[in-house]
């Protein structure tokens, strides 16, 4: 079985279904509300998991009642937290997410500064078991580490290339990675505001040893370049109803693809399906697919499917 | 020891203390969380058992990890939970709350429509064994049920008389306590806008047969009308950090007093001490004071402590 090891943070994800956003301090009822382990490397574990490959998750989580349960939910998904290390004295990462129908969001974010960033004790000879390595941001100096040891092994290496508090840490870790997706503002963050979203590509591509470079855009879907070019794979069309963990799916499903050994148009499909099945359900990280829920969607007419086109 | 039932709503609120309130959708970065019990009724059982009195809790919650934190934290405060009622099925009311030095608050609020508000279940007849009752509007069937006994058999009776989404329950609610301690907007919403805050208080108290009608007014004090006519009891000078449940404790700590035998005066400085210590202290419901931390408080030197004033 494709194995693929991820590595970043693991939060515990509090999601409120809002009417409004509100705009000065007040009471908003939520009409639904929804918690599971989150973060972009959790959600990317558990989307592999679901996917049908093995997933590890190489992350640190505090000694909280919120970390037993970031543990249970990938323990849930068959996810290997093995290397999910609690810190004593700490807290887990905690998000309360408001959402409203139209894929808009608020967070109020906690991360513990006593949350030990040493990634010392990480375990880099395993990673000559894994086919692929998936790095979020979050916890940059694991995230160094282990794509140094894995392109040092000729592993295929994704980053998702999110936005962070710390921009030096998004700039230190894009020229590690074998495969860089950014999401839209970490690009324009990255590459700078000029030029077109294929003109910022090419810079990132050309600038360093890449097999690919792209951004994920929403419903616009996701653009890449790579050897052969600019192209483009539309989003699949959908309803949307949450969008929370929508992108930490994508570059699961994406790293699964890779693992797997896929061309890249076809990776970039496979994770914008998955990526879409995930939004059409409620309940942030709770709800990423399994492999039948993506073949029951598949199964739709054809016709409901919107088509692929490419920009070469 | 003086006892004091609780009867209302336990939820499990979640702090985040947040350098401004979001304007837009947007990311904020907490620098500090805490999570606790909350609630207005389960708030007043704390600072009761906290206090020196025996306080049980009559509410429900969820069959859900928040509960089991509600539980804890309840019992290590030693609040009797033996009525507090898990509901299959349902999930525990949860808010999300933002705070920002200044005092003021934003609510992400989630209460399952599937927590039965069925109060059939309550051992009514053990009211007798109590010195006073507390109640707040959150679970008015069974606030009703609970004034209707404790009023039969003598008891004094206090209402944490608060807004809720159902303007009806304060309505019903406030004619069947002894003693109602109104917020500002709940005392503007039941007594109307037209008058002073006096005037507000005398139409309340002479439309009924109350014992004392007054009302919490934050850093300005407490204001209420008895058979000797109209009070005020400045609030103790302190810097807040954080003002969270301090409602909450001023009702059971003003419930506890009354249900000593304390004369009004008294009660009222009772409560605004406990509520103010309460506000010194970062942490919501997970740092209501206890009698040695309120004694410690009063032991300051008496110049730090603002005088009473009399509007009689």
């Amino acid at each position: 079985m494709t194995a693929v090891l991820c590595v970043g943070v693991a939060v515990y994800d509090e999601i409120f279904a809002l009417p409004a956003f509100p705009t000065r301090p007040t009471k908003i009822f939520a009409s639904d509300f929804a918690s599971a382990a989150g973060g972009p490397a959790t959600n990317a574990a558990i989307t592999i998991a679901r996917q049908g490959g093995d997933a590890a998750l190489w992350a640190r989580i505090g000694n909280d009642m919120q970390g037993d349960r970031i543990v249970a939910d990938l323990q849930r998904s068959k996810v290997d937290v093995s290397r999910v290390r609690r810190v004593e004295e700490a807290r887990s990462g905690i998000s309360a997410v408001g959402v409203t129908g139209d894929g808009e969001r608020m967070l109020l974010v906690f991360a513990d500064p006593n949350l030990d960033t040493d990634a010392s004790w990480l375990p880099l000879d395993d990673i000559a078991a894994f086919d692929a390595v998936l790095a979020d941001v979050r916890w940059p100096v694991a995230s160094r580490a282990v794509l140094a040891r894995a392109r040092a092994l000729g592993k295929p290496t994704v980053l998702d290339a999110d936005l962070t508090s710390d921009p030096a840490a998004l700039g230190a870790l894009v020229p590690m990675a074998s495969h860089v997706v950014f999401s839209e503002p970490a690009l324009v963050q990255f590459a700078g505001e000029a030029g077109s979203v294929e003109e910022r590509l090419r810079r990132v591509h050309d600038g360093g040893a890449h097999e690919l470079v792209g951004v994920t855009m929403g419903d616009q879907g996701a653009f890449w370049v790579d050897g052969s070019g600019f192209h483009h794979e539309p989003a699949v069309s959908i309803r949307a109803v949450d969008t929370l963990a929508a992108g930490d799916v994508f570059h699961g499903a994406f790293a699964l693809a890779v693992a797997r050994g896929l061309p890249a148009r076809d990776a970039m499909r496979f994770a914008n399906v998955v990526a879409a099945v995930k939004c059409t359900r409620w309940g942030g990280g709770s709800t990423i697919p399994t492999a039948e829920e993506v073949d029951a969607f598949l199964a739709r007419p054809p016709a409901a499917l919107s088509p692929t086109k490419d920009f070469v």
